[in-house]
């Protein structure tokens, strides 16, 4: 899960700041599975983005990020999806608030498989089909469309970190994969 | 429900083999809500078919409609909701095949809520948001789109029949509406 | 939405810290609406606590209350369920992490429908079976089980402040009602 | 899945008859991944029945079978997971009507992953905690309970045919594990 941008910025969220209340209450958070379906809604591929972690390695993540104050849940995965993916891949947003799964991170990785050293995070996660033109953006260093059944090997699961392999996973199951 | 028109067709199923069937064993159908959905994936618009019902009255209805022997549900949702609003509305199928409720049909209309005089059917019902041109098409009279505020008032409920009415109540709920 | 009793608990994140985090980030929140279930599982009764809310009134309610840093959701949901219903209501926590809702409470009421003056709260909504004997606890005045089509009616409705007859209304949408 | 035991009855659907009609239209059927949960809901053991397969060989398998006409799809589930388990099982019908996954079983394995030599069928697929005394009845040979992690090994999964392996994993996955 990255930094959000925004935090950065003056007159928002500190960073100092953001880390006192990381210490005090779990963070709203969205993860979304970028994919691309065919016209039966069958999923063909699994967008991957190659980044920098925060435990300082190289890992092929999915779209994951904050939710801010006053911000909604459909913001967020917007906002996220578009600064990742780019202004043109017109994602299509799902009409239910309803997530395929939710995600506990944690500082303790041993505790639900989900992992971030840096908070407790409950985060949202949604499938989210983009229809458009998709690019890596900014901290990202690549993005790579791969099968579902690459997706799920060992070898891309492995260059997943902090639970993200779980979450492409369940996505797939939920998808019927 | 409307009457399948491939179901007359030569070779296929006879009408009255189908009406022998039908006394025997529940029937699996698909009922899809058409929606149009803002950029956040908000449900703005319910697309609703004016339509002659089985019983002989005026109705307006949402897709629906048999799932074939050898066909899978990802099909029978496309061939239904490109039959009924036409080749170019381009629906997004969902990426999970688990429906946002099963409405069970029976002959004795008060069971479920959910009322077909001719059979016991079994519908799995999703919401499919269309992105194209959809006109209405077949035997369907008219297609209109209505605010989800329209679509649970009242006066549009009353003209839906067999419980669409209820169906697309339990569709904007799943949607959080 | 009620004040959580360990939130006063010496060591624990005193009135002020809270106070000052809700202004910094959405809140974490699980609301768990408790049902009695025939053996079919269908909904025969839905539980609803009367209480003094935040803004003074009277109000009925549903169980609701914050994750607290470092707890699961499901061990947020049972300590909600237990503290208001009582330790002896055997609660039958649902297999699936995934929520029937997710509710956005926000301070202005205007903008989702869900409502809390103190903090903008994210919430994932439960349907949580009782299978034992339960009784209002606490802050909680009094327990009342009612049918379905009570809880919906007008009247009970009007008595639920801050969104829970929404989450009432969705809940029984989601058991197919 | 197997023949179900009211189907030879006098009076009801006769083999002959069902034969027929499985080769008209798909049957509607309705799978239960029995599980035992511990208080906060998370899944401890799945129920895996051992028994004669139609295909004659000797198989594990979930709880599955046929709903009858005018039969709804809880008394399907109530009726199939109290035959296999024993009147003492107490399971909790969930309640929502959503399946976790819609299987569909097709006479051709190759097709979706769930496959019935002697139908087309179509199964709502519930995940069904027990509360009670489960103990094998009538055709299943055994009833064992193994851990999350020894039903999705290799060695077990690999004793589960038409798919049932498939619907445990997906019934796990929508379990968050």
């Amino acid at each position: 899960m990255q930094e959000d941008v925004l935090d950065t910025a003056p007159g928002w969220l500190p960073a100092e700041d953001l880390s006192e209340v990381r210490d005090r209450v779990p963070i709203v958070y969205v993860d979304a599975v970028p994919v691309m379906l065919d016209h039966l809604g069958q999923v063909r591929k699994v967008g991957l983005l190659l980044r920098a972690m925060p435990d300082g390695t190289i890992s092929r993540a999915i779209v994951s990020g904050r939710v801010l104050f006053g911000e909604t849940i459909r913001d967020a995965v917007w906002r996220h999806v578009t600064k990742d993916l780019g202004p043109d891949c017109d994602p299509i947003l799902p009409a239910s608030p309803v997530p395929f799964t939710v995600a506990e991170y944690f500082p303790d990785p041993s505790r639900t498989g989900y992992y971030d050293p840096r908070q407790h995070a409950v985060s949202l996660a949604y499938i989210v089909p983009v229809t458009g033109e998709a690019t890596a953006q900014q901290d990202a260093l690549d993005l790579s469309w791969v099968t579902p059944s690459e997706a799920l090997s060992p070898s891309v699961a492995s260059e997943m970190g902090g639970g993200h392999d779980k979450l492409v996973r369940l996505a797939l199951a939920n998808a019927g994969i």
